[in-house]
């Protein structure tokens, strides 16, 4: 690694994951050196990325580690296997070596969940690593996980998920004591899957949770709970589905508006205030989903991430690891793990 | 039963079920009969219903059958056993004796599912019965099932599912080969749950099923397919998600509005578009969620159903039984399970 910097132990940035890389993603690294005080070191083809940087007049001030390989973004799971040096499992290497507090990506979400659960390996005692997604609620974020990296669960999972929320609301929001809520289709005990009843059981007796019940789709985006667990077929749909309900929203205002000339001057007098709303709604301005469970912190940014949605992932990757993210985690898995043996 | 017209089948109406019940309900009934054409009986307390009927001066204009109990909203599937003297339970005896041709409630959807089951009976060939939920897509709606009856299926189910939802666009929606896809989180056949993988596989064989592969929960306003299959609670969760998320960001847009004083001038131009826009997204509108696979049509409208609402319910219910939709669904299953034995 050339020219790495002293003091705070850089975020390891994949330069080739994501629609816009490497260009976007270098630019990115450069205003969250700058900007954010975040350091960053960039891995991917060393002359794609200085040419980048140059561009910034950055050559010298961000570090690059070299490495031939990248994922591809229609590439998943498989492809992770055949590319032990692509860009992301070199990123991860520097994490496992301590030369990197954590790793950001916009590459295929499955491409990344797969590089890092080999390549970080899980915490021990945790059974799978999970997605987790800040939704736009007020005051803060509420957290929904898992938002894509299991389709198939257990209930056991869904009570570690809920540890793994928790301790992503308390070290990224500075949540005491989050309330943590269960995605199902009835606010009865009762109501729901086989999978959601024997989870709402479970979780019922968990120590270091704050259960709070049942949470309906309708609820996910009114802040009555900081964490919503869920399988990660469940989130995904809900987390896409409220993308598409708020796009098909505010297309149906737009067309609405442009129906009517009169609504017309009232369209034209709103349109400022629109953009600031669109970008409270962003998904890059929240920083990214957050791959949890694993030794490791990986941020993966949104494959269409432009400069300022990579600083973001990178300035949340550097915030979780100096709170120490893993260790809470691995500690809350381990005493739920302890607790449950003695019961 | 006192007053019964001749000429059509009346459209049997849970008068007790809903939460303006029985004023909205019998208001609801009045407009079928006078502005929509559709004979409707009421099913309830007669002198609860005959007060209601005095205040639209229409006591002579709708037939009135007694039931003495009502199932509570707050009641779900086990209150419809206990209670086979409900409205909904009468409603449904009506079907069977061929009194009624379809029943109307705005009950608890718990309720009305487990009584239909239980009184009007699943149609031969059919596992389960499955709810189905128009979206507000254009140029028609997409046809959404399960949307919360069965929270617990198997890929087989899924498939039936796609016949129910077929037959429901060609009958309520005049469609001719609706295509059809298969919520899961990814576009390729090999994304998704074992359940949703297993269902793809057999549906891209299935004979009279134009199915065109998978949807993701972004794709669901878009009406890029006519009907979309999922298991319950799946359907539940994206639906109330759908709900949530545009109200989330109304209300978004509202609050932006009200900060700027610019903007409020706007916003007093465009609100009776806006009003014009929240009609159309209104599910009251499009006539309410339809249980598909039993011995008889059941059209459960929403609870916070009012007279528009009910009376639209009644009409849908009118339409689908005139063309005969339980007679489509029962060949289409037939000949599905023979095709299926002869394989």
């Amino acid at each position: 690694m050339q020219h790495m910097r002293g003091r705070a132990t850089p975020v390891a940035l994949d330069a080739m994951g994501g629609d816009h890389a490497p260009d976007e993603i270098v630019a990115g690294a450069v205003q969250a050196v700058r900007e954010r005080d975040v350091p960053v070191v960039l891995v991917g083809q060393p002359r794609l990325i200085h040419q980048a940087l140059a561009a910034h007049d950055a050559v010298a001030e961000i570090p690059v580690v070299r490495a031939e390989e990248a994922l591809a973004m229609d590439e998943g799971a498989l492809a992770s296997l055949r590319r032990p040096r692509s860009s992301i499992a070199v990123a991860c290497h520097l994490v496992r070596r301590g030369d990197a507090a954590a790793v950001v990506s916009a590459g295929s979400t499955a491409g990344v969940v797969a590089t890092g659960r080999l390549r970080l390996r899980g915490l021990p005692g945790v059974i799978r690593p999970a997605i987790t997604i800040p939704l736009p609620t007020r005051p803060h974020p509420t957290v929904l996980l898992d938002a894509g990296a299991n389709a198939d669960v257990k209930p056991e999972m869904l009570v570690q998920f809920a540890h793994l929320g928790v301790a992503y609301a308390e070290t990224a929001l500075g949540l005491r004591r989050p309330r943590v809520g269960l995605l199902t289709i009835g606010s009865e005990a009762e109501k729901g899957s086989k999978l959601v009843k024997r989870a709402h059981e479970l979780l019922v007796g968990t120590p270091g949770i704050e259960f709070t019940g049942n949470i309906e789709g309708h609820e996910l985006l009114t802040g009555k709970v900081d964490v919503i667990v869920t399988d990660g077929f469940t989130g995904n749909v809900a987390l896409k589905t409220m993308e598409g309900s708020v796009r098909y929203a505010f297309g149906q205002l737009r067309e609405t508006i442009n129906e009517s000339r009169v609504a017309k001057i009232g369209g034209m007098l709103q349109r400022a205030r629109l953009r600031d709303l669109a970008e409270r709604l962003d998904p890059e301005a929240q920083g990214g989903a957050v791959l949890l469970g694993l030794n490791g912190t990986v941020v993966i940014a949104h494959g269409s991430s432009r400069a300022r949605g990579v600083a973001a992932a990178c300035e949340l990757a550097a915030h979780l690891a100096a709170q120490g993210i893993v260790a809470r985690i691995s500690d809350r898995i381990t005493s739920a793990n302890r607790s449950h043996r003695r019961r």
